[in-house]
């Protein structure tokens, strides 16, 4: 069982402790402001849920807290509230968005940190009776039309506003902003020890690969349990048919170009998963120590950005042509499952729906012939692809991994490649694992909080 | 290492092996028909690459076979080549496309089943200096400009065409139609045992999860294994933050909804997940005796469709209004990771962006309060999710599951949820595991070939 901690929902939390039971009653003020100097300081009663403690500290009033989270007028309208802070700003709460976001232990979950309420427990038409601002600011009352009473704290209401400021600082908890490149690109590095070992060098390691797209770890152990070791230490190892981990090194009668010493076009990995892995740890055990064998790297992402802006017809073929990759094969090593046939029907460039930005960029000899497309779509599509290609070959940079270091690569977002080498003259020896975003992203989230970091 | 088997690549591999080897000149024929008839029986020539294995066996020539798939003439016009089959269908085969797919051990690794070929290695422009069909439509032979020269087998042609029949079959092979269903659906219900011992049994339970999104497995051992063993006879089980796998009973200070005895509204699981996952697992190893503990199921596709066509404009705010999903905690016991902070905004019904299909819905108490929205646009989305609620409930069916029943469901689609019980009356115990659809339907494919099953 696991206990969850929220600030904005310990905050609130606070309101419906013990020691806070003195029913007052409310007047209906339908569309009337009211000010925390015309209140007089009430507290709020609700039935005390069996599922409710009171385990979080209630932290003592503080000067400044109240100044800066604090009420100055609440207004109620036909289908909000517009309240407005002490330091000027305002937003208006539509009276549903409150009476879903009740935080009161009948409503809220503050161990699940999840809303126990569900829609059918409320009317949709439901309005204030009445709206206090109490406690000289600190917190606004809402005896609602249906009989229910809800308390929100300043500051939660602050956190939560329909304000450009508060959504913008929301969205970049969700994701930081990436940072596009090109061939002037400095490949970032660290130590992969203090990545192992410190909170505030895993955290600028995950920011920074969240921005650029990729990172290379210097003085990793030599070995191949290194890639499990840190992405256990961040999230889970994605498997794959290729197994949890795997050799890249060449090989007779290989299942996959990567197992041979000739060159690799840019491509991203397994393109053909429609959950493709997040992020690439490619392990240099031991580098081939003559010519070749080195990496080129672009960012597939600024290649978008790059065709949208120059070559628009080329960049629209490229969005709205689903093309087949696929991989299929019969395992004959341990690590590898016995049989597999993955498919997926995708873009080269793919743009979210809603907002148009690009969101994953595939590419891969594993391409399958099959095309749905009428007949007469095809050649466009290749001119625009082979543009592609020329793009991602332009804007890359090339870099020889020393032995021991590891490439972390954003695989939504990063064509890589490989210049051939001749595995006659010496072995090359890297070792590979897949980390998806979503622990990454959890992980970076956790250490930002935990470090009080806020980034834009 | 493993060696990948593709019929069509086999097929159409015959024509490169030893034994082929006399070259014949070949006369430039623009836009000139060719028919089987007007050639003499010609063998390709090729440099032999050191990859190239000749492993597979060659079938003896078949009649039957060369009169399905013969070809009976070749059209070369100025972008295509127009071939015509013996069964009297035909298809334009773009020049780029022959030339990029040319299966030849130069172009083509037929061990690791991937285009060796880069488009830096062929010309945009280039294109055939001569076609000549072969072996009494055996197989087509395009001698190109440039200089280098391709076989393609009249069967290989025939998958690959662009009609919209060969696009149907892939289609159908890449994803079964889904059939929706409501209230009158009846739970498909099959042994656990036989789905893990028989190939047709697997096949035919990962089909109806593919159509339906909901199987009922009967029978299963009642221990937290048998959602491991089933799972991984399929493809990985996806671990979360809950763990590889984890119990469902009521406990004290829950980390969620799930392990309290309360009534569980209609969701699906881990919404808060970019890749959320695909297929879950629910194993009733002991089930409570007395009232309540039953699940609600609804087909959250059929909902979205219904929406679609009577409530065309809730529709359209529940695509297009982006929603914070979230999960936050620390976990307290041995199989949850130590802290997690999950976040995805996304829309309650997802749509593609290309086809406009419904690919996934989201529905959870584990809505963040954060709403990223001008405040007008609010109530308006709660009335469009009120309505989805509502139409979930009325659309759904209730089961309550037998002890050693095992719940397997389509996450990306369905929703369930669970009627409340009174814990202090007996145990209810369930234990539950996830996987993705990049196994199953990976499975499925690799079981329909094996099986040569045909699906629409």
């Amino acid at each position: 069982m696991s206990r969850r901690v929220l600030q904005g929902v310990l905050s609130s939390a606070r309101l419906w402790g013990k020691g806070r039971q003195n029913a007052v009653g409310l007047v209906a003020v339908p569309s009337q402001r009211l000010t925390s100097s015309l209140t007089a300081p009430l507290s709020c009663t609700f039935i005390t849920s069996h599922a409710w403690h009171n385990s979080h500290p209630t932290p003592a009033p503080s000067p400044t807290h109240h100044n800066a989270a604090g009420i100055r007028t609440a207004d109620a309208g036909k289908e909000m509230l517009e309240i407005t802070f002490a330091d000027g700003n305002s937003s208006f709460f539509p009276y549903c968005w409150l009476r879903d976001n009740c935080q009161c232990p009948q409503c809220f979950d503050s161990d699940a940190l999840c809303r126990k309420l569900t829609l059918e427990d409320w009317q949709h038409n439901d309005c204030p009776r009445s709206v206090q601002v109490e406690e000289g600011g600190r917190h606004v009352e809402v005896q609602w039309v249906s009989g229910h009473r809800s308390c929100y704290e300043a500051q939660w209401l602050q956190q939560h506003a329909f304000t450009p400021s508060a959504r913008d600082s929301q969205r970049s908890f969700l994701a930081i902003k990436k940072e596009l490149w090109s061939t002037e690109m400095e490949l970032p590095r660290m130590d992969y020890n203090g990545v192992m070992h410190g909170d505030k060098e895993l955290l600028d390691f995950l920011v920074t690969l969240e921005k650029k797209g990729v990172v290379v770890l210097t003085d990793a152990p030599r070995e191949p349990e290194a890639v499990l070791t840190i992405i256990n230490s961040i999230g889970y190892v994605k498997p794959t048919h290729y197994g949890t981990n795997y050799p890249i090194r060449s090989k007779a009668s290989a299942s996959s170009l990567a197992y041979t010493d000739q060159r690799l076009g840019m491509h991203n990995d397994l393109p053909y998963f429609q959950y493709v892995p997040g992020i690439i740890f490619l392990h240099c055990i031991t580098q081939f120590e003559g010519k070749g064998g080195e990496n080129d790297l672009a960012d597939g992402f600024h290649v978008a950005d790059y065709l949208k802006q120059f070559h628009p017809t080329e960049y629209r073929i490229l969005t709205d042509t689903p093309v087949y990759f696929w991989d299929k094969g019969v395992a004959q090593v341990k690590q590898e499952t016995t049989e597999y046939h993955k498919i997926v029907n995708i873009p080269i460039i793919v743009e979210d729906r809603l907002s148009g930005d690009v969101v994953r960029v595939n590419n891969s000899q594993l391409r399958n012939s099959y095309l749905d497309l009428p007949p007469e779509q095809v050649t466009p599509w290749y001119a625009a692809l082979r543009l592609f290609n020329q793009t991602v070959d332009q804007q890359s940079i090339r870099n020889k991994l020393n032995s021991g270091e590891m490439l972390v690569m954003d695989n939504t977002r990063l064509m890589h490649g490989r210049t051939g080498y001749d595995s006659a003259l010496g072995e090359r020896h890297m070792n590979q694992a897949y980390l998806d975003w979503d622990g990454a992203l959890s992980r970076r989230r956790v250490l930002q909080e935990k470090l009080g970091v806020t980034l834009e």
